[in-house]
């Protein structure tokens, strides 16, 4: 196919250079050292959204803001392209497509992956391997676009599952957002209490456990903000089971505590 | 130095494997298949645990359940031998040490480290490199019993802090209990959400996130418990950042939440 890639950051440089393998990749990105660096890397650039066009798919990778702006400039020329974004809050995009062009194509293609670095330089086509891609039609799917996003989904590494808006929505705030805040938590926590010299105190343990403060305050704020009825539902739900643990202490009840630690062992042993 | 360990588990393994460079070590475990894959890996090992002494220095690294027993066993017969334990919460011990026999010298010698894995098989010397080893004086250590657990953090490949018991809890509660009841509630929240498929929704952010919940119940339940007024004020605290951070979202308030998350962001930039 012929794919267009719109903002080659983290998430869209990682699709344009695992997809290059099967597909005639174009790229563009607003930064002109951003385009630099991915002509360097051996992808096709242009100069212009627009040119991204013709295409039998383009997946806009923009930072969340410009997500909905950008589908928005695509929609009235597109031809019969599907549009696919990234964007990890659904109902914006969702409510987008419901009033878009007749005939639009627009399917959420939104990949569970990430690391630290940020931008085109800690792009790499393995930062997909084997990761869930979220795939969420919208008022303006069809069978064969929905089919467009599950194949290069699969052809970029990753690993499809398909869900409503709504539903991505409540998942990606449990998994995504709230984890972002409680690694945000427990930075906070540390600090206070070791004054300074945490270094100096902590293991691999609580690196881990922190590891998505490292978000950018850009997108992490983007993501409890957008999502923000899902990510409350999400943050009392957590936190309730944080005061059953409380309790539990309080009480000295070990077996009270023993029971929520191997159900969260067990749910964990599920997981990579 | 003469060194004994007893407990060959993941951090007393570890430990042994680490010094026997340097080192003159032998290890004990009650477990006789614990006993024999030491001695295959090279370890020398004794069939009980008095026959650790005569040593310059005897590391307790059991179950906590079994620190102060074992040092109880060891303490009368101990010679001038070091006593070091590697309990990851320290008031029992502190209070053993209190009434221990005039002329023991115990220390505490508590590295942060850890990884899935448990048991000698899991024991690597590489799980200690470069991590911190938290040095804890007891009402029983002299400075050259003090320089002793230092010599030994060095040589195992770690990096010495001394703080006192009290310190040592308060901290320990925040940067190992804490993430593991936040990284259980965070499964068990992820769970509830995707009902039975997890995996095919979670990225590379929640498993980090959740790693520790994979600690084994029976040594979670007891860090908890053991430690149950500094780890309810470290609750406490942080719910508290939570609530900050849900608030922030309710307001609809951008500024706020990114000064959360700058903050978090630049606690956890200074660590590895």
């Amino acid at each position: 196919m012929n794919v267009g890639v719109a903002g080659l950051g983290l998430i869209g440089g990682s699709l344009a250079l695992a997809l290059k393998a099967r597909h005639r990749v174009t790229g563009f990105d607003t930064d002109p050292t951003t385009r630099d660096a991915a002509l360097a890397a051996g992808l096709d650039v242009v100069g212009a959204l627009e040119a991204l066009l013709p295409a039998d798919a383009v997946i806009v990778a923009t930072p969340m803001e410009a997500v909905v702006p950008t589908l928005e400039a695509l929609a009235p020329r597109a031809g019969g392209a599907v549009l696919l974004d990234v964007a990890s809050v659904r109902a914006p995009v969702e409510a987008f497509a419901a009033t878009a062009p007749v005939g639009c194509r627009i399917v959420g293609l939104h990949p569970m992956a990430g690391r630290s670095g940020s931008g085109f330089a800690a792009a790499s086509a393995e930062l997909l391997e084997l990761r869930p891609f979220l795939v969420v039609p919208t008022a303006r799917a069809d069978t064969a676009a929905m089919a467009v996003a599950g194949a290069l989904a699969r052809d970029a590494g990753g690993e499809v599952t398909v869900c409503s808006a709504a539903q991505h929505d409540r998942i990606v705030a449990v998994l995504s957002a709230l984890p972002l805040a409680f690694a945000s938590a427990l930075a906070l926590t540390g600090a206070e209490t070791v004054d300074g010299n945490l270094a100096a105190f902590s293991g691999p343990g609580f690196s881990d456990s922190t590891r998505l403060a490292l978000t950018s305050p850009d997108l992490g704020g983007r993501m409890l903000l957008a999502n923000g009825q899902n990510v409350r539902a999400a943050l009392d739900r957590a936190r309730a089971i944080l005061d059953e643990v409380d309790r539990a202490i309080a009480a000295g009840d070990a077996s009270a505590l023993d029971a929520i630690l191997e159900r969260a062992a067990h749910v964990r042993r599920g997981l990579r």
